[in-house]
């Protein structure tokens, strides 16, 4: 497969189509972070590491950082998109600092602000945003992680004081792992069943004071140190009990629902559950942050291994004494570059994402398609990153399981991301529920004739609704008129119909299956969790749609053709690594032919050959500024030495005996 | 597809067939581990953490442990299969321990017993043994970690004094990571390139004291820490320097050469290569110590997460009140149970391999064998366990990322695995490369027809070295002679057939295309490098054939019908979730139809729900006590919070309305 040829293209090329809208945001960010980066805390004890996080949130407020996201009538400046963008810069520091200050501004913060009304907003957000009232976001129960529209906790309104009654009732109902809780959280939003007028009324939030202005637990709590944990441990997690706690009418946040003196209940939204999911709705920041917090963590693992890899040399060539670089073999081409395409793909999904929320207007049905978005990205840039990560640390071989080259930090930090702020399993299901549910509302209606045009339907006004770029792919998808199988592999609306037909394809055979869980006599359960992988599959597919479709756009933008060119190479990496991972499913489903699966293969081999020289400028553009990016083995030291073995080695007697070469190479 | 039921098995008779022919030592090693478990070391500073495990190091030493393995005539028990076993029970606990007492008595030990003769075992084993004398590995350099026959610190004789001069040219020469320097370690077993009579030799070990018996660093020695790890920070990995360090004529481990007095070098194996092959072959055991530490950190990690997995619940079934626990849940069974059945048959290698290690005697042929094995071993299991563990972590959320449930430092401490004792990657290019020479010797003197039977031949004869159940292997494929697209999926001929032939298949391609290399004009390196990932899927399929045969011979060997039954399920999810993993392969080389691609997709998911009710049993066959399990989640606290859920949930009021439901599930 010929390869046009990639020239050399300068990072900050690159570099201003990744920092995009928001470009301002993050150049100030860039500036401020490395003014002052975190010192490293590996060798801090929990309480050290602590006591700095906190001393760095303290900073940041004094910086002005967090006003970024509140609305101007309380001192913020109302914008959505730099603040989630700010987020994400901070996960190129200290990823405790980046989720206390999620926690903060984010959780505690958003949930004052998006279920408060206007008496909570006057009397809070200023203290909230200049931190000096910090505190917690309490929801998850240790009984209830996932499924938090069943948590246990109880705010039981008295009509004889006027007040809410909050309750732990049993061990399984503590707030469990609670940000802020152990050491520094004053006050929490505390998610409860809501029970008024002798019934319940299903989850709402409150504000419950936790400690006095000394620090000392209020009457009634009771908080547990959720102790050590893999990483984060500059965050204080923290259990709390509530014991009868009492706490007056208006500690209800009552944007969505509201109790009257008399303890009459009333609310704008109908039905508990959808009230709830409107509530959750809301905080779908959260999963945006943590996507962008792993993206950053995945570029600088990136980084940091690529440049180790490109000076790093181990065993000689075959014949000769050359020493060679780590990133001239193929394995660890594979091992570090379709990884690199694919941050890159989802850096340019995920600033899609940030756009379309920052630009939402109040319309019920984008929301949803957004939260469904967000949760389904969430999922891909985490896992991606634990798994670029871990395969970081590898590359570097021992260096980079030290402490001091940040790769175990970033590893350690990042894990969570895959369970917190909804589990991964879990969100691929709601992404695929999200998918279905038009479908199935649609499937009951139609005979098979109908079915299939309202398949095409659904799917192409699908992807109107998702893409900024909507004209661009439609031309790109049509423009082929070929056999697939005699597609280039390099040409872009196969990639983009092979995806779309897969999605297609997927989600189709799912519909007609779970409509089994409706037949007389069939236990739901047990249809839904047979078809529990192919649910998972549906999600994984549709979210790798999207993000093609963001990196295709994204490509479109760039103005440079050097540039564009270059991108146009790793979207193809990104495309047909991912293709390659999926082989069984094109092979199982007669979408590639065995020829054209080795030839996927050969492609990707090759792509990775033709994008080794550009490496070093494919992570050099992602503009992290050296003092944060700190790990001696990405800084020149292993350079040095090679050429300390090159001087010595001229001067080295001649062997007594040609050794013959063993090398594992 | 119909799966014959299996009745319920008693753990304790799969507990015999795990524990094998050291079964003694694994039941000793279980009372004395839980009788005094490492204390938690997630709290500790790294100080306080080899000071722990140097007082539990002493501890093992006055338990007669670390004897096993060494000669009698030295104080030891000579029995090295015992002292294998014995390391991969230590994994159950503190694996700063495990490795520590590895590179004291395993690292340490083992290099003065195998490359030191008479002089140095009469001088230092029973020191060793007693840890009167702790003592460095110091292999690695920072310049060379994989390719260490290319390290540059030398040790020049000086026939003036009938000294040895050992000597840190430059930076990139000096001793990296070594285990027991930072702290500890009184002498080093060094390896250097040896002169002497004005040419080098190669490398060689040679004793160079370190530290005083006060533990100050000696003139000339220059030892710097290397600081916090990812894990293992009980063990006090250290940089050394030698500046021009003196050592006596007889510090020269001199079983493979020897310098005379008047510096004339002899060795009884010509060439610098073969001899630097066979030392490093003696250190044979350490791979095997670290394959076996890291299955028994995933077996922990497993039992972990299963236990929490059969008490946990979360989400309610549909049209019910019920929580469903997770292990119901086909993607959680996904998750954790193809990875349990995979364990079992790296247990079974395992053993296998310790077992031929501990019989063979001197056989130049079989030994190469073994060390290739025990390559491809470690890298199979190191890097099974890096992704088990990985797993186990997510299915257990917020849980398995707090220290106290030892998922995080489980992960942590064998992390490094797939890059020590050899970097996997590197291992499995040994493996292919060892597979290879047999073929490239024989290819050029055979025409196309003698190719094909040599082909067959030497995979015969392979399988007949290699597995103790050779003629059951055997009558296994040949038992169905019907063709494999029609045999059941659970016949177990047409397994071996299946990975038999994938082998076969990949190395004659692999053969085939790196014979380019000697043609003329060939860039051998570029032939070669062009099919890495072709040489790591030859290294894989072997392994993954050897350890499916050690598979079906312990099933051979149960005796108790339904624990054979049970166990021949358990291979059956090994082996269709390898066929799984790799559809892509086997679909695109028409080794299975895209009909039986689906099925055994199919037959993973009935395979799962079939085990589901046997996970706790599979589980507890390891037999690892609970003081070392040590994980609160996976120790019934979890149900003990259910219960109390259920006791409350009896009194609660009635919802006012039906919230519908809304479960992700």
């Amino acid at each position: 497969m010929p390869i046009p040829a990639s020239q050399p293209v300068a990072p900050a090329v690159l570099t201003d189509l990744l920092d995009g809208r928001w470009a301002h945001v993050r150049r100030e960010a860039r500036v401020r972070m490395a003014a002052l980066p975190s010192p490293a805390t590996y060798d801090l004890t929990t309480e050290q590491h602590r006591e700095q996080v906190f001393a760095e949130l303290h900073e940041l407020a004094k910086s002005g950082y967090p006003r970024v996201g509140f609305p101007v009538s309380h001192g913020g400046e109302g914008d959505l998109g730099g603040s989630l963008t700010s987020f994400e810069m901070l996960g190129f520091g200290d990823l405790s600092l980046m989720v206390k200050a999620g926690v903060q501004w984010g959780l505690f913060g958003g949930a004052v602000e998006a279920l408060g009304t206007e008496r909570h907003h006057d009397r809070y957000l200023r203290d909230i945003i200049e931190l000096r009232l910090p505190g917690c976001f309490a929801m998850t129960e240790t009984g209830h992680g996932s499924d938090v529209q069943h948590l246990r906790t109880t705010a039981t309104y008295d009509p004889a004081t006027g007040e809410f009654v909050v309750h732990t009732p049993h061990e399984a109902a503590r707030k469990e792992y609670i940000g802020n809780a152990a050491r520094d959280g004053r006050i929490a939003v505390v998610f409860a069943q809501l029970i008024a007028g002798g019934s319940e009324h299903g989850v709402h939030a409150l504000l419950v004071p936790l400690r006095d202005e000394a620090g000392l637990t209020l009457p009634g709590i009771t908080i547990e140190d959720c102790g050590r944990k893999a990483g984060l441990n500059g965050v204080d997690n923290g259990r709390i009990w509530f014991d009868q706690v009492r706490v007056p009418r208006d500690a209800l946040l009552n944007r969505y629902g509201d109790v009257a003196e008399d303890g009459t209940y009333s609310s704008p939204i109908e039905g508990d559950s959808r009230r709830f999911f409107t509530m959750l709705g809301t905080l779908i920041r959260g999963r945006i942050s943590v996507a962008g917090a792993a993206g950053s963590a995945t570029k600088s693992a990136l980084t940091i291994a690529i440049r180790y890899a490109l000076e790093r040399r181990q065993f000689t060539r075959p014949d000769s004494d050359d020493e060679v670089v780590l990133l001239d073999y193929l394995a660890h081409q594979r091992k570090l570059l379709p990884a690199l395409a694919t941050t890159y793909a989802l850096h340019f999904a995920q600033e899609e994402l940030v756009t379309t929320l920052h630009e939402l207007t109040t319309d019920d049905h984008r929301q949803r398609e957004l939260e469904s978005r967000a949760a389904g990205l969430k999922a891909a840039t985490t896992w991606h990153a634990t798994h670029t990560i871990q395969t970081c640390r590898e590359a570097c071989g021992g260096a980079g399981y030290l402490a001091e080259n940040r790769l175990p930090q970033l590893k350690a930090d990042t894990d969570v991301f895959t369970t917190f702020e909804g589990d991964n399993t879990v969100l691929s299901q709601l992404v695929a529920k999200g998918l279905l549910t038009g479908y199935q509302q649609h499937l009951h209606e139609l005979g098979s004739v109908g079915m299939a045009r309202f398949i095409a339907d659904q799917f192409v006004g699908t992807v109107i609704e998702r893409t900024a770029a909507r004209s661009l792919i439609e031309r790109l998808v049509g423009a082929v008129t070929a056999r697939d199988e005699d597609a280039d592999l390099l040409d872009r609306g196969w990639h983009l119909r092979l995806f779309e037909d897969r999605e297609k394809h997927v989600l189709d055979t799912l519909a007609r299956r779970l409509r089994r869980a409706g037949e007389p006599g069939a236990d739901a359960f047990e249809v839904f969790n047979a078809a529990q992988d192919h649910v998972l599959r549906a999600a994984r597919v549709h979210i790798e749609r999207v993000v093609l479709e963001a990196f295709v756009a994204a490509v479109d933008r760039c103005a440079d053709p050097d540039a564009a060119a270059l991108l146009g190479r790793v979207c193809d990496l990104h495309v047909l690594s991912t293709v390659e991972a999926d082989l069984d499913w094109f092979l199982g489903h007669g979408r590639v032919s065995t020829a054209k699966a080795k030839a996927v293969t050969g492609a990707v081999n090759d792509l990775c050959r033709h994008l080794r020289p550009h490496a070093a400028v494919l992570v050099g553009a992602f503009a992290i500024p050296d003092p944060l990016v700190a790990a001696p083995i990405a800084s020149g030291a292993e350079r040095d030495r090679q050429d300390a073995q090159r001087g010595h080695d001229q001067d080295r007697l001649p062997r007594k005996e040609d050794s013959g070469r063993a090398t594992a190479s």
